[in-house]
């Protein structure tokens, strides 16, 4: 290891680089010494980025070139009773946010669905997938090429396991355009969120694809998969888990605690989550669903840029004799227990709050646990969102709880 | 102010329940206390969490309930030099992220788009909206509140004017779908991102024009906002800021620095982000500007579950004779420099680190500057993956870098 | 003129195309010359095209390559009482299909509106457009033609105003992705459907674009119209006519005629229209408006294709104490009385019983008119198919009609 | 059968009705009384659309309410060489239409196709699709009939197979959305477009699931079918055929006689078909593909409102060193020789000229030949209008064809 001044020379020098440090220096030594040489560099003072609340070794997997952590305020709401096929608990729900009033929010739906006995969830497909795209001659090769791949789908799921221990295909879909195949690959990824497992397996499985046919690969991902854009094959077909919570509500538990009715509700629901979304040419059906799982994917370590396909969830209300009957369906929930940013102590915490940190029993148990409670957490949030709206409060909310 | 102990017994007790504390006592010791209270339901050690970097009595417009944070690992890229028309300047990138591999992705690119000169960036819309639904008798109902309203806009504008000193109504566009009307309302923000203060001001809209007309409010949002679900309302008419940044890379830089070619990278992003997309029904026609946005999104403090709309965004790359030419679009990114997560400390730090804290001078420029700087960063994220693709190292990048 | 011999052997000889014969001969003849020698060729007996019903002079300006007609089989459904802005009548609807069971479902729909009182139809947006795409060095560029463009609009009015005496330019929307610019001028074309005509103004709007700017035009049709594509611009933004019609049924007419109940039609509705609709990723959200387009537009001589842009829209339903309000709203109908198609004799009847032949008084009006009854034509098959679902006969309906 | 006179006067008296009129006398004198009737009514002289070229009698399952015709003007294109798995010969190509310009544009394509050796053309999916919609207790209840569903698929299938000898049920997938599932059953319905087989054998299923399961039928159609709206999951999934056509033009064919070049061609369609599309939100990434499936489903007897699935079509232009590779993947073309229109006379005589009238042999081999005929007829239609736009001259082209 060298010393630290005199690695401080050679960065100023320029004979080392930013990202270098860590081959040098303890990766705490490293990441203060990034943080003198820009505070120098910028004359910006870097002391607010210094808390992190975990070793910096321990974080190489999650972030290069690191110079602390952004402290997001950790909320809780609930707790909220949840009967899901893998998970029958009452749980208090981690919300990391900086948007005032949503862990209100939250917090406030819970409190009435827990009064109506708890939240229902249920996990109606599974499947993190990535697609790769192949060249071909033309479009009939690129057909001969996925009636190969359909062939041999025993043989590349077999391929694929032999690069993972945990991940498992479960089915491959192709798709031609022009002189491309794309071959959309699924697999189990049990309790990892598996997007790096499934790219390693499926760069097996193009390997064999490419060795065996005329295709010749493109990109590993063709975009099909679809990782973190907003796209209508993972709102029909979903992505990671497709994940539905309901609730019913009685009529005079509506009345009292949220001031409105049933009706009422369902009006707002359906003008402005059916029919304004279909007017807008959303993929989204919802009131402020994403609120809910980007708060509660940063709190638990997952990937927060998949909030964007947690986005594809549609919202259902309607009026029952028995009162209002409130689902939320999520169609790609991509959540994991392991890996990732699921390592870090605070994010850990935060599952160890839902009792599924690490790997369940059977594998895919933590990971089904997590997706159903944070569906059910949707419902919380989009049943006070509705409500507040129905009962017309929704700036005055905001007003009061002073942002 | 309360006796902690007393207190304890108290929220034991159910006398007092968690989001009452900080009536009793101060906001620090609330979120001790809350910590406690659930440490000891739940089993479960909080301790991870309670390192915050920031004071709890500064969080409380971000948050309620607060149990401690989470840290979001914070890493450096760049410097990158952005040349927009708000900011003209060498910055390095802040970005929180858990996802190992995405900061040396976005700093690879940012070394070779600095070497080719910077990146320019150009807002091209500006508008932070939201969109009321009115319920009418019937459609030619709606339709002549519709006409009212284009009629009365600037009574609408000065009655959104008293709301705010800061926000500004620039255009209502009007939509009848049966005898619903959903009312447009954009604003210029300057540099808040301004749902809250939009939120208010179109309530005082949706007022006027509930006094004037037949129209009854149904809910203040309608979804043609559209505000945290994809939709193609903002990918097509934008939302916030709709920016893009493009860069210039000589064919040897390319080759040189990225081991592939201009040719070989537009191949992969017409097959890829245009052609894939294309098949899978997308509004975003890029790589992974989303992981690029939340990583700076919860870096500087801005409303994270807005990534969804960050991803409409597409990406060009075409071959010309001077190079490969590179752009990406963002259609809705939605930014602010005051007010939300951007007073947090370390968030506040991110800010600095751009040179874009606070106020801009005239208003709106540090709003436009971050805008520019995201987007720049996206151009370095797209051309690092799409340069890894095109030399196919996706996973082998991931593999070395331990995740 | 040659001899119908002579040019029958030099068409045998190779020495004519069959698309020159119009040079040489009467249409007439050409027609039958045509027939006759692909009938020789092919071995194909041509007589079951050759009744017309128009003459082949006549048609010059509609095909090419002319050999006969098809007849698509005309039935009446009505009489409906329309109350639109243009049109207050009752009418014939004329549909020409070849899906049996289609003219009995409308008709059966327009029956109970009838009994209702008719429906109501408005037209809440107009806006024939075209956008061409051009091609800049930079983003920073094509932003700056943006500008000017908006700058200009009153000159490019000018020149557009200078290319037709019919159609007048409405706006102007700009879209910067990349190095391109997109520029949608929208346009009152009165009682044309006017693609043709807005074309041509584009294109004078384009050439005065590259002239005193840095745009290089790619083409005249960016994609951004949307001409023939499905497209959410159109969805959301309009194309042609925007039309809503809607009609109130009391509730004992809905039971004793269609034997089902508002309340069952609006779950319908709700579950497959609207529900289905979003998990379908569609851009329609109807039963069968596309079906009532379609024929409509082939009895009335509208451009087929356009059906694409018809099927845009949105069906609602709602109980009210009065009954069941339902709505039809068509975000891009595109319609004319003059040009096209509805010169043809056929389709130019088709027209008179609507009494919206040739151009209205004032221009504009029997191209509003036409989309009022389009419209009311959807609720009428809305209806009748809603009604159908919700008493569980729709196979029974078509199999008793021997389809 | 009736005296005509006395029915004359019973209508008029309102004792019959018009629609009744086929059980009181022959077809061809209730079309010629309905005729009579109406134009005594409204005034307007029919004798335009009396013409029909097909025996009122024949047309009964085709339409009701007959009153004559609309002569659509049949044009042909080509000959065309077609390369397909069903079909390899050289056709002709009937259009019927009434854009002027579009016969000639397709031939002028055709043409050029034709010197590089004709197109080739491959399906890759087919399935005529029926989504019924059932309604549950809860998510967790629609879970469970799908998955019963899934377990009894083969159970289903022989259901499905006494209604039809000639479907046959090939799949079915299955969407939990709230309380809601939609069950999307597909059909291989060999020659016939098969939606009235289909919607047949689809409710003998949904029956079933009724029997067996908590599930209460809603609607036989729930829209993820999706019949007759623009819809993702017909872009992405497919329904009827999906199928590719393309050509490899060589340099010099393309600049002879197109006055373009390859790349000229490549870049309008990255910047229209695929740039522009993506930017308007849209479904189809082609230039006027809707073009050719509307003029071909009417000259060949198909649902024309079919033709909104058919516009989901992705047009790719790419330069190779041997010339330009041009595609046209269509994702849902649903075509059939046998059953709907294809039995009126001139339809028929269309279908002969391509030789696919009636049943294939084997089984599905004309449905599939039709597909791959119109897949290259569109290839033909966007290499026309992509090389006017190169070369700049499409108003010219319009304006000099007299429309």
């Amino acid at each position: 290891m060298d010393d630290p001044s005199a690695l401080e020379e050679r960065l100023a020098a320029g004979e080392v680089r930013l990202h270098e440090l860590e081959e040098l220096t303890s990766a705490a030594a490293a990441v203060e010494l990034r943080r003198e040489t820009i505070a120098t560099e910028t004359g910006v003072a870097l002391d607010a980025v210094a808390p992190m609340g975990f070793d910096a070794a321990a974080a190489t997997a999650n972030i290069e070139n690191l110079i602390g952590a952004v402290g997001m305020p950790l909320g809780v709401a609930g707790p909220l009773p949840v009967h899901g096929e893998a998970i029958d608990d009452e749980v208090y729900l981690p919300l990391a946010t900086t948007e005032g009033a949503l862990v209100a929010s939250v917090n406030r739906g819970a409190s009435v669905v827990r009064a109506a006995g708890g939240v229902t969830a249920t996990i109606t497909r599974r499947g993190m997938t990535r697609a790769p795209v192949f060249r071909h001659a033309d479009a009939r090769s690129a057909a001969e090429t996925a009636a190969w791949v359909h062939r041999e789908e025993p043989q590349l799921a077999a391929v694929a396991g032999e690069t993972t221990s945990h991940g498992e295909l479960t089915g491959i879909d192709t798709y031609v355009v022009g002189d491309n195949l794309f071959v959309r690959c699924a697999f189990d990824t049990k309790d990892a969120m598996g997007m790096n497992m499934v790219t390693i397996a499926t760069r097996a499985i193009a390997e064999t694809i490419e060795a065996a046919t005329d295709a010749t690969l493109v990109a590993l991902s063709g975009n099909l998969c679809t990782d973190k854009k907003p796209a209508a094959i993972n709102a029909v077909e979903g992505r990671g888990r497709s994940v539905t919570a309901d609730v019913l509500l009685p009529h005079a538990l509506v009345e009292e605690r949220l001031h409105t009715t049933p009706a009422a509700i369902a009006e707002v629901n359906t003008r402005k989550n059916l029919i304004g979304s279909a007017k807008a040419g959303a993929l989204g059906f919802n009131a402020h669903v994403a609120n809910v799982v980007a708060a509660m994917y940063i709190a638990t370590g997952q990937d927060e840029a998949q909030v964007v396909e947690g986005a594809n969830a549609i919202t259902t209300a309607s009026v029952r004799e028995e009162g209002l009957y409130l689902s939320v369906s999520l169609a790609s929930l991509e959540v994991g227990t392991v890996g990732g940013g699921t390592r870090l102590p605070a994010q850990q915490t935060a599952l160890e709050l839902l009792g599924v940190a690490g790997g369940g029993d059977p594998p895919g148990r933590h990971g089904d646990a997590l997706a159903e409670v944070i569906a059910g957490a949707a419902v919380a949030g989009e049943l006070s969102l509705l409500a507040a709206l129905a009962s017309r409060h929704l700036t005055t909310a905001h007003a009061s709880l002073g942002r």
